[in-house]
């Protein structure tokens, strides 16, 4: 049997529930993070955690997490995770049905889940409708349990055949994808959009920072930018990685991967998360 | 003792959970409607219906809502409600953990609660650091359970002794107020943001757009517009009408509220909510 953390126990993940009164449900006020398992090990905790406080921060939400790590810890042993993803949810908790917050008590739940199947093939990407979330309205840069422009947007790159959306920001800056953020090569640049274009910052994208041989430029980019690259590639906690092949309705280009850029990055981040967690495992 | 429904059955509101899978919580990805309850009647029921299937749409959440009304009137009988408010919540349900949903059948939610104290005197607003989110990112003419951007406002209001928050949009237009549409006097004329402004489209505006003696101007405002008000005052189902006595930190008016203006339109709404009971009791 599977477990899950809410509050303060584990409990059987099936049957894990929570009150309707909580803020998290009522409003989405909360954030959470993903976190792939390697190994039994948290990949990139550290970052993750720092990510969760930022959105517990700009959030004005208090939470006791001096025990997380542990508890993490605990039920990745518990349900016997070698490789899977560690969900961990902080909702604002229970306190006034309107949107002044009167809640005290934040609530914490863990849970672990199966990787996902990640498309091989390189993905088609829809030019979304729908304009990303401004900095200035919300703080972006963390996992907000606010999913629901990531959620229409990706329903709509559905709709047209495509497996993402790629966002663009007010400004027609390039901002991410609806899961993930991208990257892309032109000559042996490696080119992503900065912070300030109000994407998430990334796990991943920041291992790929710290671990490239090409040059980055992070900046603000627009949509000719991209579509003149010579390779693009999404990435994600749970893909990883996944080469784009068209942006569609507005590119004609047939992008394809090499084994001496995008290749080479997937062997790289593959070899930094197996280093991770033989660092700690020892 | 109260009951709520969720999903397909009354139970006590106490003890009413969900499962912490429901992407209402994981993601906000849902629609909420608070009603006001006069004389055991939800006001201007078919308003928020419409409203309610507008966010539905939008969000692409299919939802069995034929019985909704039928439910509703039994919890507020149930709970012998004659004064109070309904909350009505759809949440997508369960399935998926990432932003591509694959839930099938979404879950209902309907409670009960009593009317909140409403603040008799005129209240100071704060002009608020976040900008509002913008209707090219998201559905915000309807009532998403995406609350954070309005919970920010809200508390950074407080911390600066104010009751309410005023949004401006990216294009530094007045949108609304964190919990409440806005409403300003100059001259005889009822000034008021039109829908593009990226505000919830509120059920007790309409009513107040539809029983104003005064003549309506709806339109694009700056803050300038606003400050140059004679009386100003919020309207939202729990409150009905409150007025403003200072914009702060930018403002330097004391405004005040007038019988033959604000005081008119809060007698006037104050009978056509008596009047839409009396109809529907009869």
């Amino acid at each position: 049997m599977k477990y899950a953390f809410v509050k303060d126990k584990f409990v059987p993940a099936y049957s894990a529930s929570i009150s309707i009164q909580e803020r998290g449900f009522r409003f989405g006020d909360g954030v959470f993070e993903t976190i792939r398992i390697s190994s039994g090990v948290a990949y990139q905790w550290e970052l993750h955690c720092e990510r969760l406080i930022s959105g517990l921060l700009a959030l004005k939400i208090e939470a006791d997490i001096s025990e997380l790590e542990k508890l993490c810890t605990k039920l990745i042993r518990k349900n016997k995770i070698k490789n899977g993803i560690l969900r961990i949810s902080i909702s604002r908790g229970i306190g006034s049905n309107g949107y002044f917050p009167t809640a005290k008590n934040s609530t914490i739940i863990i849970e672990t889940s199966e990787l996902p199947a990640v498309k091989k093939p390189a993905v088609n990407l829809w030019l979304s409708s729908y304009e990303k979330i401004s900095l200035g309205a919300l703080p972006v840069n963390t996992k907000l349990m606010q999913g629901v422009s990531s959620t229409l947007a990706r329903l709509e790159a559905d709709q047209n055949n495509c497996h993402e959306a790629l966002l663009l920001n007010r400004d027609k800056h390039i901002s991410e994808c609806s899961s993930s953020n991208i990257f892309w090569f032109r000559d042996d640049y490696l080119f992503t959009p900065e912070l300030s274009c109000g994407l998430v910052a990334g796990t991943t994208r920041s291992a790929i920072l710290r671990i490239s041989p090409f040059e980055i430029k992070e900046g603000k980019f627009s949509l000719e930018d991209i579509l003149s690259a010579d390779e693009i590639f999404l990435c994600n906690v749970a893909w990883q990685i996944i080469s784009v092949q068209k942006i569609l309705p507005v590119g004609s280009t047939n992008y394809k991967e090499t084994k001496s850029r995008t290749g080479l990055i997937r062997k790289l981040l593959t070899q930094d998360i197996k280093n991770y967690a033989a660092s700690k495992n020892n």
